[in-house]
Order: C-alpha cells, then sequence, then structure tokens
C-alpha cells in the first residue's frame, strides 16, 4: 500500500546541501520502503489521489541508530558509583565486588525472562527517542551459556518490540576470574567454542573485542578475527580508548565495520581505517563518566574523510545512559562535532557502522524507519541537552 | 481526609542516617501535608483500617525541587550553537545576532500565550521527572512591559499545571542594548521602578541578578539588594561564574537565600556565606556548555558548612537542559558531589535556596509533594544518564 506524507523538513542526510535538507518536502512509502523523496511542488502524478498524511511542518529524520550498546545485563552499579564519590579506596571497592565482574556475576544469575525485564526499560527509552535500530552486544557472560542467553535476549527484544536490533558477539570483552592470567586459555576453551555455537545458531550479526592492557592485546583481537573470518562475519572492535594498542590499524586490517571509542588514535590509524573504510564509533559518554581529558581526534577523522557515528555505549558502568539525543549533544559540546555530523552520526554513518545498506538516509528503496520531530530544524536535535522533542517514529512504513 | 502509604523505601533527606534513609517505611497523609512518617512496624494505631496505598516497595522521595530555572523564554538559540562548532567568527555571531540579546528580543516580541505555550513542553519534562516546584526568573524583558509578561507567565504556568512556581525578579540580567554603556541609568529607570511595580503586583517572591564583568558590579548589585529590603523581598545572585566578582560576600551580606554558580568563589566566600547561611547553588549544565574548566569549591562548602544545591539553570544560551535528574549526575561527575548531597541538593537544600520551609523533606507537617521511583535504592537516581525511573508524582497529598 501507498501513502504520501506531505508537509515535512525532510533531513535526508544525503546529497550535497546540509542535512540533505528539503524544506518542504514530501515522502512516498510503499511495502515498507521509502519509494520516492522530493520536494512538495515535484511530487509525481502517481500520488495524487492517493492516501496521505500531513506531518504538519514537522521536521521529518532517518530512524535513529544506537550502533553501539551493551543493553543487556542485570543489575546496577548504583552502589559502585556512590562508594566511589565517598571516597572508598580501590581495595574497598574490590572488596564490595565492583567493577565488570559483578555485572558478570549479576548476569549469569539472570534467567532470560530477567534479562528481558531489565532491559526492557531502557529498550523503551530508546524507542521514546525516535530509535529504530538498536545493536546489543553480549559480553558480561564469559561463559557458554550465559553469552548465548545474551545474544538471545537480544533477539527476542525485536520481538517484544517494534525495533530492529542487531547483535555483536563480544566474548572478548574481559577475561573472567577462572581465567585470571590465562587469556589465551580463556579464548581457546570458551570465546571461539561459544562464537562458533552463537553463530551456528545465526545469533550474530558481527563479532567485537575490547582491545585494552586490561583486556586483550592485539595478537589476542586477531585470533578472534581470524575465526570471524572464517565464519564469514564482520568485525568490530573497542579500541584505543584509554590508550593506543594497536587496535585502530587491526581493525582496519581486517575491514572491520567500525572501531570504537578512539581517544588515543593516531593520524597514521585515520589513514587505514579510511583506507579500509571502517567507521569512527565515538562514545562521549564514557567519555563523559570517566572524566576523560583526552578526546578522540575528530578533525583527523574528518580530515582523512574517516566517516564517524555517535552511539551511548549504554551499560551499566562506564555509561549508564540510554539517551542518544544526549549523546549527540555530548558529541558536540566535549568532541566537536557540528550538529549536522551529530546526526549523520546516530543515521548515515551509524548504519555504515553495522554494515545495514538499507537505512540511514531518506532515499528511494531504503527501509521506511523515520523519526518525526517537534523541532524546526535539524540543528535543534544535538542543541538541547535532555530533552526530548520527537513526535512520533515510523517503522517500517507503519503509521 | 487522612491516606496512609505503605511498603515505601523512604528517603527522607532529614535525620543522621544517609539519605534519612527507612528501608520498610509508611506516611500518612492528611489535608495536603504529612502528618506522620516512620517504619511499618510503628505505624500508630489510628491510621489502622483507614485507606492505605501500597508503594510496592517503592522508593519515596520529596517531590524534586529545581530552584534555578529562565524556564519562560522565546526562540531558541540552536542556530548560534551551530554556527559556533561550525566555525563561525565572533563577528558573524554577532551579525546573526547571537547571544542573549537575540533571547531578549524573541521574548519581548512573544505574547503571554506565545511564553506559556513555550515553556509548557520544558515544563511538562520537568514534571515528567518528579519536579513538584520550580523557580522562574524574569530577565529576558529587560523593559517594563516584558519583565512584567515574563512573571505573570511564571505565576499562570502554576495554573496550567500541578506544580508550584517561585519567582525570581532578574532585571538585573544585563544591560539592555537601549541603555549599552550606561548601566546605572538603566538601573534607575527601568530595573528598579519595574522592581516596584511587580512587587505592588505580588509578582516577586525574590530578587536575582548577574554579577559579572559582562553584567553588573557588585555596587550597582547592592543598589538593587537595597531596593528589595526596603520592599520587604529575600534576594539571591548569579555570583563569581567566570571570575571573582565580589557576589558570594556580597549576596551574604544581605543575608541572601543562595547565591549561585560560584566556580570562582573562595574560602572567604565559603565562610560569609556558611555564617549568613546563603545556600550555594551548583549548575553543573551550564559549566559543561560553556566547557569551563574551573570547578566550584565542593570541598570547601562541605568544609565550612555551607549547604549546596543543585538545579538545571535551563535558558536557551548556557544550558539548554530541563533535566534535573541529570544534573544530579553531573553534579556528581563533573563537582564531585556525593550521590547523596546531590539528592539533597534538589529537595532539602533546594527548598531552602528559595526560602520554602515546608517543603524539601518528609517529615511531620511538610506538604504532601512526593516523587515515587521505580529504583531500590537513592544512590541510583544520580547515578544513571539521562534516564528517567519515575514512576508518578504526588503533589498536595491527591493520589
Ligand atoms: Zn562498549
Ligand atoms: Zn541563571
Amino acid at each position: 500500500m501507498r501513502m504520501l506524507l506531505t508537509r515535512a523538513t525532510l533531513a535526508t542526510m544525503t546529497g550535497d546541501v546540509p542535512y540533505g535538507l528539503i524544506p518542504d518536502g514530501a515522502l512516498a512509502l510503499a511495502n515498507g520502503r521509502i519509494e520516492w523523496v522530493g520536494p512538495a511542488k515535484a511530487i509525481p502524478e502517481v500520488y495524487r489521489g492517493g492516501p496521505v498524511h500531513d506531518l504538519g511542518g514537522r521536521l521529518v529524520t532517518p530512524g535513529l541508530i544506537d550502533c553501539h550498546t551493551h543493553l543487556v545485563f542485570a543489575g546496577n552499579r548504583a552502589r559502585e558509583f556512590e562508594m566511589r564519590l565517598t571516597g572508598a579506596s580501590y581495595a574497598e571497592l574490590a572488596r564490595a565486588g565492583g567493577g565488570i565482574m559483578s555485572t558478570v556475576a549479576a548476569t549469569r544469575a539472570a534467567s532470560m525472562d530477567d534479562l528481558l525485564a531489565d532491559a526492557l526499560p531502557r529498550l523503551d527509552a530508546m524507542i521514546a527517542e525516535g530509535v529504530t535500530v538498536v545493536e546489543v552486544k553480549s559480553g558480561y557472560g564469559l561463559d557458554r551459556e550465559t553469552e548465548l542467553r545474551m545474544l538471545r535476549a537480544a533477539r527476542a527484544l525485536s520481538d517484544l518490540r517494534e525495533i530492529r536490533t542487531v547483535t555483536s558477539y563480544l566474548g572478548a570483552h574481559a577475561v573472567p576470574a577462572e581465567y585470571q592470567g590465562r587469556a589465551d586459555v580463556y579464548l581457546d576453551e570458551v570465546c571461539l567454542p561459544v562464537l562458533e555455537a552463537a553463530a551456528a545458531e545465526g545469533l550474530v550479526d558481527a563479532v567485537d573485542g575490547f582491545c585494552e592492557g586490561i583486556a586483550f592485546d592485539s595478537g589476542q583481537m586477531a585470533r578472534v578475527f581470524d575465526r570471524a573470518q572464517a565464519l564469514g562475519l564482520p568485525v568490530k572492535l573497542h579500541a584505543e580508548q584509554l590508550s593506543h594498542q594497536g587496535g585502530a590499524a587491526l581493525a582496519a586490517r581486517y575491514g572491520a565495520l567500525s572501531a570504537d571509542h578512539l581517544e588515543y588514535a593516531t593520524e597514521a590509524d585515520a589513514r587505514v581505517m579510511a583506507a579500509a573504510g571502517t567507521v569512527a564509533v565515538l562514545l562521549p559518554g564514557a567519555f563523559y563518566t570517566l572524566r576523560e581529558t583526552q578526546t578522540p581526534p575528530v578533525e583527523m577523522f574528518r580530515d582523512h574523510g574517516v566517516p564517524m557515528a555517535l552511539a551511548t555505549d549504554a551499560n551499566p558502568g562506564s555509561s549508564p545512559m540510554v539517551s542518544l539525543l544526549l549523546a549527540m549533544n555530548m558529541g558536540c559540546t566535549l568532541f566537536r562535532l557540528t550538529p549536522e555530523e551529530a546526526l549523520a552520526g546516530v543515521t548515515r554513518n551509524a548504519a555504515r557502522a553495522l554494515g545495514i545498506a538499507d537505512m540511514g538516509v531518506l532515499a528511494p528503496d531504503m527501509r521506511a524507519d523515520l523519526a518525526v520531530w517537534n523541532v524546526e530544524n535539524p540543528g535543534e536535535l544535538a542543541y538541547r541537552i535532555g530533552v526530548n522533542r520527537l513526535h512520533r517514529r515510523i517503522v517500517g512504513g507503519n503509521l
């Protein structure tokens, strides 16, 4: 069925003008796809007389895409947050079981239903801000059953809500306590076999890892990526967040969809990422929470033509944030992205960071996933802080 | 009519234990007030058999109080935000009419209905986060009619929504273009006479000003405060935000309810504020947006016993933010408040910053303005970023 959306300000995010803006625009939807986009005065004859929906002059963007989240987990780390701020020592925090291992313990103990019940309020908050696609990582199980359960939960979320979930297998997130000091044994005995099992079950859209002094080195990550390649799965990587470890270059060498965080990336990294088409996914929520001072080299990425995306990094430790609009504001305020780059970072470039070819811009043949906003110009989306001006989402053309 | 609220975790914000916490608590409400608070096992006989409302174990806090906002204004400054980030020069920004004067122009051009229509979405966002009292300043008129219209709009908001508004007259916010270089003449011809008129109309709960190199000096602010005292009105002041100007000491000398911002306050300021009972209102949203690096001296305030409050500073320029929960997170993350100090800053100490004696804590005779949360412990309120776990508000005991 066809539907014509009229009286819209369209931020198509494609073409030569800023935001791909079409001030008095219209969109024709058919079979869940965009069939035609253009100025109102050029609406083709075929749509005249058919069903019309008047958007009252509102702004329409592609549905937002949160391309880096750890949305599925159990427990929270409020106690740890409070202990840090009341001056607890490192030893006291460790005794209280803080850090990622407390989330691993809670997640291992959680049933599928528990995980879904915990994730749904976070997912609903994203939906309320116009998100139509969310990436969800495993990585708080670090054992076979829990990693698989997390990925199944991520898939199940898209049955419970009108949203598309994209999964990343993050078995290489941390070395669990039972393998402490034996990272390679963990890879052999758990991470790689579970990747095989998860892939066989169709649970893996991409393979991710955490390349950092406190997690896995680039040689270990190469082993994981080799297995991903053998399985025909694309890769991505948490890289250069706290120090320079060679993760960005590794990611580029494997043609990664994205390298994420990147505070310590270099010009050489930017060059190889640009050549490989690897998206730089910037995560200002973690930068803010960890009170980092070194910002990712945005100007360098810009100069070398590295596409930049923005995401929430929603997780219970370093970024207990689910607002992609706030990530846009932080991207501008903290990282000096322009508001247009911020919007491209949660639409066009976020789609690219997930390997999705038919979303993220308003153009013919794209999926009809849209966000409609009570604002006059697209720069307002990044300007406001903690303000949600969403009028409605349109998912798969459903009005 | 009496009502007993049971199965609540009470953060009373009074008493000796952290958060004044009563884990398995109950509250009795009568005639819009709290009549009794305590542990469930000590519920007095008189409430047995009467009407009961089961809160299902949820957390109850005093209704939140946003004690520093510029909620009423017209227009937005998204264009200026975008121009700055795309590298516009100061001259280009000035030609485009940026800065506070663009908000003054838009606000002067706005009718009462325009102002209300503009403010209501912001107010609704606050209400959705459990706010039951909001302070609203004038100061974007800087002429007689607009200043009065802003204050009338602030009062009218409390007829349109179930929220209490408290007004501050901020005629001394900036020197308008027509008085440029003649600040004292502006005070004589506009600011002081309009204060008299507004007070006569009952529109002024407190008198505020902006003591800064770019606005009014402490001698000029003293003139405004003298007039406030003559009218029997309490004062407060935007002080020491961008430089040390002696505003905090001036505020203390006049027994001000609060001094606000305070990034550049000194130990001497903390000492006189403590002695005067002047609340330090911290505004991390402006600190974040302006990318300031000097934080207010929180430890010094703590050591000297200066009560600290937190607010959004909601305004279209330096803090386009309406989320008090986010201000709490920023207060902890950026200013190193504890989560308990953050909650006291939007309840007990915020009430004090507004001169409200019967709100901000859960205790007998206090107004029955409550916020009920889907969280287990009060530290979670500041821990999450851009996440709203409000279950419901209860205003004036109305269920
Ligand atoms: Zn991550
Ligand atoms: Zn202010």
